[in-house]
């Protein structure tokens, strides 16, 4: 049994995280952090996990995350991960930081986007913890950076066209949609039921979310060439899911069969992805809970555009199922072990 | 007091023209039909009535159509309203017709897109009913074609950009979602609760959906170009509400100024524009119930592109409440008279 | 005109009163008052106001609320409310409180449940703001105290019964369940998004909820027996709405007749009283956005029992639309006024 | 591994049967059946089963129920269910019905709720399948009855009370809350979306559910005493769960005390009922995709009754979680086998 200790436990990214471990067969939680929550019961803050969880919440820097655990995960936010992370890969514990800490491979980027980064030096032994780009690199990783919820379902639907080099790479533009534990469960107007219900709006519009320079660096990885993208985010009333429409235009002279050929190709073997149908497209009541992409593709004849659709459950793929996902890969144990469940529908 | 009969009252295009009608001061609602219901009370079939309407259902063929009214609405769906409509025509009655059936002024485009067409000839008589780009128009019109809801979000977002010619034509990549009365109150799973809850999806994908003729024709005219559009729309877990996300490359040169001074020429003394400040961004919970079409706009520096996002109901500005303000300008009365509350917020 | 300020307009109740208020043919809103938002635009706060509302927010002890108004409502929280309006009443302004510092008689039972009243002499001018019951009082009243939305709910439901002694005085049962908005604006996990949807739940279960003493107060009233109810508030996924399932034991020889006679003979001519025919039940979907409340009933043979169902929205019947309604009544204007539009379906 | 087969896979209770079936480590799905959907494959009718379920739709009278399964799940409609039930308990396979047909265990009554019985035969055989009440009878049944959804988030509720004699067996009063999965997968107005939501209301009022004579009959063989139950359903705008809040008299002299004991006497050890704390009551959230019931409940001192909340998720406990339970039960696999998960939160 995996000894496992979660930092930040009391937000939806913390909860989802002890819901997939709480019931996998190969692990026991020994702690569970959260400054909020201090000494109160997980399953006082969260009684869904009456029955399953007996544990209290304890400090960020308790010993135990140092000593008693194999591995650690961080659902703490950024910065704050980078400061408590870096002193635990230093101690030897294996750490999957959540947080966009270790996702960015440039110090500098990050600066940009977000905040001087305390730990540079860490960044070239973090691997960025998509499985289906980089299983052998995570299989032997000290420290794995977990991707972004929206980098997630747009990397995974655009690397078959971009490996296969059947796109024009400046030709991406990506229309995201998000279910509202993306926002987290931080109190604001934002998320407040009476504002969201019958409200889905567009937000960071114009170049600014920080998911960017995450989704531009991984795309540039695999096509080669430096990317930009045209990124928007929407807020949708639902709690949980993300929907990305991707518009890309095809190289010319390229054929529906090749894209069709670079998806299966790619991805008929993964566990963890589905490739949808010619009819129908994904939604996110198909992937809800689980750690699954869906993926759909369809090309515009009248415009020359090709069309890419793909729905993650951005707490379960998003963020913690793929967090799992990857523990399951550093340590050796089958890749779905704990993961392989229903979508909740309907 | 004008008198008016409503073609097709038991959907919920019939339902917002009701209500609205219903509480107009220079209106009296003299006649609805609906097939499925004939004989039955519309405050039977629609409880929300009780107090408002006290009419039965009657047929569409029902003579008062012809002789006991001034303005016919018709709501029926395309195929039959272009039947009906034609004959009322013909006996001077005016029409607004809010199925597609005169919205395509090329009948073998329409015959693409929907069917053959009975009238061709009523056809060069319609004035499409998009009162910021045809009030005159609309004035003396003995039928008005009243735009899709689709496309009433989406040319009202464009129309300033293209005729002004500040953006690439051939660059138009539209990203609509819809609350579920778009879909009508016919029975589909589509429409089911639980197959709508937590599943946000994209459909119709490709360039297949409907509106498109209606979208490129419009946009063609203003421009004086031919223009190809790519177009998705997707069905939002809400009731009501239409909001688009538009991207768009702007001509060489155009500043951001010039785009926002082009929005506030055009729109800045129309009553049912309002153009979100610079921080903001539309939301459906603004317009909701209204026959407002809010917009907002951001130019993407990193990727050269501008973003446009409008918001309108679907079924107020996207249908009824549109057409009832055709009305108020067919007949001379102030045009936002019966239409000026405000949104259904929260 | 009439002039009228508003105190607490950043809230929902707020936010109510400023929409009817703002398209209510007879009113000119001189002030709103916010201590949070003072300064800011009312429509920066609440964009649906654009185009409505062009005032910004000033703090409460502004004296345009002694000086500039013709009446004021009072949208503050209980406690603050009452030192705020004994101000204005004693300087001879009319006043509409809607909180729930008038609501109760007695000051001693006021401070059983809520806390010490800091003006008591004024408890025997105030008029209980229940136009079927105290129309010809509020007329005339210089400070009317808004009901509650649950009592209204529930008071309406019973007082034929009660008037006419056709049940138990000891039988009341009442279970009510509340759309969101009845929590407030303000921030808590009670509101969050992803804690409602999908989580309907009791809450103050077992005689605790504050809206107690004033019900009981009424129906003693009604009754002129003392009265002591069992009262389950629950919260329902959905912005507004309340629905109150009453639960009562007709007296010995009662039959169904009587029954429906009491109520026709009580709310037959009532604008604002919706009875629903013996197939359909209330719903909160059809009186959303509205004055109404709709009132269906059964009886059970099997069990003996009476149910009664009222359905209101708690924004408007419950609030906002009640206190409009008696500052119609209190100014000699139609009741209806500004008030009688078809329920905001679907 | 047993071998399982599936009658009436095609709606909700059918879909929940194979979701929690195709995960059971114990169990094979050997054939699904769907007059409606044959020869489609399962996973085209519910996408969410890609890459779980590999069948096609056959038949209900397909020989393989007969011959090829250990144990036969019927989730078709009631009537249906009977007929098709009966024959493969003769040929001795054993049965779990999810219909109301074995419930009632006198013919008569059911007649008088349903229809005609066409096997009353074997009524004596068939095992009310609630565990915690039957399970020594359920392990060696050969037709289980499953519980109805109301029925079993009431009796669960009630059992201790009535079982230690602590209430008035003619006071129980039940207000219930279903979501919309309630109603099935079926296509019509009542689910759908756009009137469901916002739309909160009461159901078959009056003593005319079909639930009732269920309720009745099991309340009564605890108590040892006939009991007639008032009982309204309502409908709540959301997919999954049930909250029956109930009104009951504790007999003269009872104390808290001993009602807090004989939930805990009777449930302590229960692994699939959740007692929540004094504080908090359960919400329908914290059930949802689960098998547990979670009940709350409180003395209202100043009324005098006692209020209890049950909540169970309608699907998974009220339908086809259960009857995995009984299939555990019945073939001597541990009772929470493929059924022990975190609920489904947020």
């Amino acid at each position: 049994m995996l000894k496992v200790g979660v930092l930040g436990g009391s937000g939806y990214t913390g909860f989802e995280l002890i819901r997939l471990l709480a019931t996998h067969p190969e692990v026991k939680i020994v702690a569970v952090s959260s400054r909020a929550q201090e000494e109160s019961a997980v399953s006082e803050h969260y009684p869904a996990f009456r029955k399953f969880v007996d544990l209290r919440y304890v400090l960020p820097d308790d010993p135990v995350f140092e000593k008693g655990v194999d591995v650690v995960f961080s659902a703490l936010p950024h910065g704050a991960s980078m400061k408590a992370v870096s002193g635990l890969v230093e101690k030897g514990v294996r750490v999957i930081d959540l947080s966009a800490d270790f996702r960015i491979r440039d110090a500098a980027v990050y600066e940009q986007w977000y905040e001087p980064h305390t730990s540079p030096d860490l960044l070239k032994d973090a691997v960025y913890g998509l499985p289906e780009l980089y299983r052998r690199e995570i299989a032997s990783a000290r420290l794995v950076a977990n991707p972004g919820c929206y980098p997630t379902s747009i990397i995974l639907a655009l690397a078959p066209l971009l490996k296969n080099r059947l796109i024009e790479e400046d030709s991406i533009i990506i229309d995201s949609k998000s279910g509202v534990t993306g926002a987290g469960r931080g109190l604001s107007l934002t998320t407040h039921f009476c504002e969201v219900n019958e409200g889905f709006k567009a937000y960071k519009v114009g170049g600014v979310h920080r998911h960017i320079p995450e989704i531009e660096q991984e795309l540039s990885l695999i096509s080669g060439k430096e990317i930009r993208v045209t990124f928007t985010p929407h807020l949708v009333p639902m709690s949980r899911g993300i929907l990305s429409t991707l518009y890309v235009v095809p190289r010319e002279g390229v054929k529906a069969g090749e894209i069709d050929e670079a998806y299966r190709t790619m991805y008929a073997d993964e566990p963890f992805v589905r490739l949808v149908g010619s009819g129908e497209m994904p939604s996110t009541l198909q992937v809800r809970g689980s750690n699954f992409c869906d993926i759909g593709w369809k090309l515009d004849g009248r415009s020359g555009r090709l069309i890419v659709v793909s729905a993650i459950d951005n707490l379960t793929r998003g963020a913690s199922g793929q967090a799992v996902c990857n523990m399951n890969i550093m340590f050796g144990i089958p890749e779905t072990t704990g993961l392989f469940y229903v979508p909740w529908q309907p």
